[in-house]
């Protein structure tokens, strides 16, 4: 860890502190780093928006990729001052951000009532119970679109 | 299957269709269901908005929980045309949202070019390469805003 990582996770610190005092949200922050600089800083905005998807690392690379003007984030790094929960790690990779660095653990975050590991056990598959419900039918109206995509993809999309 | 839960799912296929044919992202259709009234329709909206994160179900919850101001969806069903991918997922989870019904599975999207095995095999620790890195660092300052928000915590949001 160099002094330039510490003074980025510094910023996911403070952004998560400022997200606190607003009340917008849980207490997290991110910041996304382009060459070597600060691209962009986020927080946790689940209680402003009303958007469960809110989290800091989500808000972070909507707004990266709002400002690059592409969904393609592979030249990014992601300082997040908690380890991301299961759909921020799963949103880091679409966006194909390469590096995450994160200051407080799952298990801090679980102290402080923000359990997401049984999201990891349900989709390990290890869930002892689980949450929601989930069936599938009608899948070939569903096929309409795909073959559609197939005949003509967007081959940067996929 | 009832004819209620067909008609939800073809109004997922159709938001499919229409994004695409509007150049706005991927195949993939939303319908979240409230009351057995269709709250909101969603599609995949990644190269509308250069937001890697803008799944049809994800785009969805954000509708429904602005629609509401509420980001609890626990009254509210999804209706997916496809298998949601490892974010999609955990986002509806964090969305408390009771069931999904989906149209086409995760095989049916990797046939197409959409392939997020290797989401659901990080997550699950089974993937043979780590395509991200990750490394912890600085966990005190990032402790600070938790410190806080345990002394005066959201009880609606942890």
């Amino acid at each position: 860890m160099d002094e330039y990582q510490s003074a980025f996770m510094h910023l996911a610190a403070e952004e998560a502190k400022y997200g606190l005092a607003q009340k917008e949200g849980g207490p997290f922050g991110a910041v996304i780093v382009r060459k070597g600089e600060v691209l962009v800083k986020a927080h946790n905005e689940v209680i402003k928006r009303n958007d469960p998807t809110a989290h800091a690392e989500v808000m972070a690379i909507r707004k990266a990729g709002a400002l690059l003007a592409r969904f393609d984030l592979s030249d990014c790094i992601i300082y997040s001052s908690c380890e991301p929960c299961p759909m921020c790690l799963a949103a880091i990779h679409w966006a194909k951000i390469k590096y995450i660095y994160y200051g407080c653990t799952q298990e801090d975050a679980a102290k402080i009532g923000f359990d997401d590991a049984f999201l990891y056990e349900i989709i390990r598959g290890e869930h002892p119970a689980q949450k929601i419900g989930m069936a599938q039918h009608d899948r070939t109206i569903c096929w309409e679109a795909f073959k559609q995509w197939q005949k003509n993809p967007n081959d940067d999309l996929s």
